[in-house]
């Protein structure tokens, strides 16, 4: 894989990733682009103790544009797109709307947000896009397992670079798939957060696995793997360095936690025969989706990673990939109980989830 | 305000309750109804430390049923409906679908969860539907101040009583409004779980409430009303006994946290005089998300309430009422961040959000 570094017309970071080591890199971005004011600050909630981003400036980002406008495209005479070149393999470059940003300006302290009881601070992070293809119509389960193993490369290539940047304290590397679930752009690509501090999901992980060494003096996720191996019930499929299974207490109508068998913190520990069984392990995954309603169904799919600078040995790199499609025709929507109280209800049996992926697409 | 409980045909509770003291409640449910049989347990993640619903006899529930077919409607000779009443003011039934049910099954020890990692037991706590008005196209910002009131009643009377039976640790009422966040049925209602734990987001709340009366002795609710009351930015509209305004780290497009003055663990506190002036309140708010855009927006609104049974002195009654529209034509979906690492992305200011419901609808 090589990797070529170049700065658009506004000056935001695009990285080539080609296959083939022999490619040159070195078209301009030629279009005039607006200057770019980053007005994100992120705000910490005192009753939920969370904090939430404050990203302003995207109210007026791009919503489904038609095809011959896709942003995402290569670079054709008609449309000059994000990537200023006649075809690619995967690209990465900073979002146009990004939520964190490290060029985040200063706070604006003419805005009155009492500090005594909320902490305010620039969104000082970083907001990637990942196109993970040139072909506009192609989905992640129809990519070659060649390029799905350069995806992983670059997922953990950017992993290493994101954590040396400064105050950058988790890397989410992440799919948002269908238009049901608000996806704005359909051309195949994802993105990647770096926030400025540990996330809520990852901190209560982290907390139940402090709890959990404290008492038994093992890690809680190797367990829990363990467990499910076992069992066999929840699992979909596995090979010889991965396990996907659905969770015990599933949330989602499609729920399934994807484990590599060693414990390590991020995608950077990887080794190549770990990365090529996850390439084979994921298509066959996302086939299974495909299958199980014969459509293409909405996901969001996500790399769990261990904070950038603590808790390092608690963590456990895994991915989490979910689906609202609770039946054919009918989305699962997050109502009172899930949005208000942060209780999920699901009304399918994690076991039964797992069987209907298991039969799925054989 | 008149009460008059009573059985459904399959033996679920239906309550009227009737603003006229005169009227008697003496129809029979002459539906012939299959015998209940509910197989919900909750399982408790280990990952994420938080109970989790699974009611698998959910599925079939009914599904935006047309008009003349509407289940919440009074009953006439051509829909024998859930009420059957040819009229009614304000009903409360058990759900006949419930996520939580008392009569719930004992757990099925077939179904191997791996009882070391994985806690489970019956899903045993309480579904209710609430039957706003017997006018299937009304909506509740069109209710009379009057039946606002009743309803208010209602939501107290049910607490009081759901609080009251066996293992129920927090009652939740709440309304989900608009077919976009996936209300089933269009008639007029809300819900009320009767959950036999505590909440993941009340007990995150509580950890930092208590973590504040540790640090500084004082009530963290009662700092942060008293904080937005001072700064009035982001105070949408306030009367002597209650203040909306939104929180200072918003995570919704339209985020209201409306608290009464006196600070109270749960509905039933409430004094006649301040359940008159959250009436008249809750209809100016209702009234300006329907001005906002002119049209009728989808939301959900909850209350938050003390557990039963502990920390009823840190806990402080308000309502939280939220909208995914964020704009006229655009819906704010959960994607990767907020449903993967629930770190909430928001395009709009809190107090450009207070700003926006202070002008609309004046």
């Amino acid at each position: 894989m090589k990797k070529t570094p170049t700065k658009m017309a506004d000056g935001r970071e695009l990285i080539y990733y080609d296959e083939d080591e022999s490619v040159i890199r070195d078209n301009t971005d030629l279009r005039k682009l607006p200057e770019l004011q980053f007005t994100s600050e992120i705000r910490h909630d005192p009753l939920l103790d969370e904090w939430v981003v404050v990203a302003s400036h995207r109210q007026s980002r791009t919503f489904l544009p038609p095809t011959n406008r896709c942003p995402l495209c290569a670079t054709s005479a008609e449309n000059p797109t994000e990537i200023p070149a006649s075809d690619y393999d995967v690209v990465v470059f900073e979002n146009r709307f990004p939520s964190l940003a490290l060029s985040a300006l200063d706070i604006d302290p003419a805005v009155p947000v009492d500090a005594g009881l909320v902490d305010r601070r620039p969104a000082r992070g970083r907001s990637e896009v990942v196109v993970f293809t040139s072909d506009h119509d192609r989905s992640f389960s129809q990519l070659s397992l060649a390029r799905v193993r350069t995806v992983l490369d670059v997922w953990a290539d950017r992993t290493a670079d994101l954590s040396a940047m400064p105050g950058i304290e988790q890397v989410f590397p992440f799919e948002n798939c269908g238009i049901e679930i608000g996806v704005t752009l359909s051309h195949p690509h994802g993105q990647i957060y770096a926030y400025p501090f540990v996330t809520p999901k990852t901190n209560r992980m982290l907390r139940s696995a402090r709890h959990y060494r404290e008492e038994k003096g093992r890690n809680l996720f190797v367990d829990v793997l363990a467990a499910e191996r076992r069992l066999g019930e929840r699992v979909v499929v596995a090979n010889d360095n991965w396990t996907a299974f659905v969770p015990s207490a599933a949330r989602w109508p499609i729920d399934l936690h994807i484990y590599p068998h060693r414990q390590m913190p991020d995608l950077t520990g990887l080794t190549s025969t770990e990365r090529a069984d996850f390439a084979e392990l994921y298509l066959t995954v996302l086939g299974k989706l495909d299958a199980l309603y014969g459509k293409r169904l909405p996901y969001i799919a996500g790399w769990h990673q261990a904070p950038v600078s603590r808790d390092r040995d608690l963590a456990y790199l895994h991915m989490e990939l979910f689906s609202v499609q609770r039946a054919a025709d009918k989305l699962k929507y997050l109502a009172g109980s899930e949005s208000g109280m942060a209780v999920w209800i699901n009304d399918a049996t994690p076991e039964r989830i797992a069987e209907m992926l298991r039969e799925a697409g054989i």
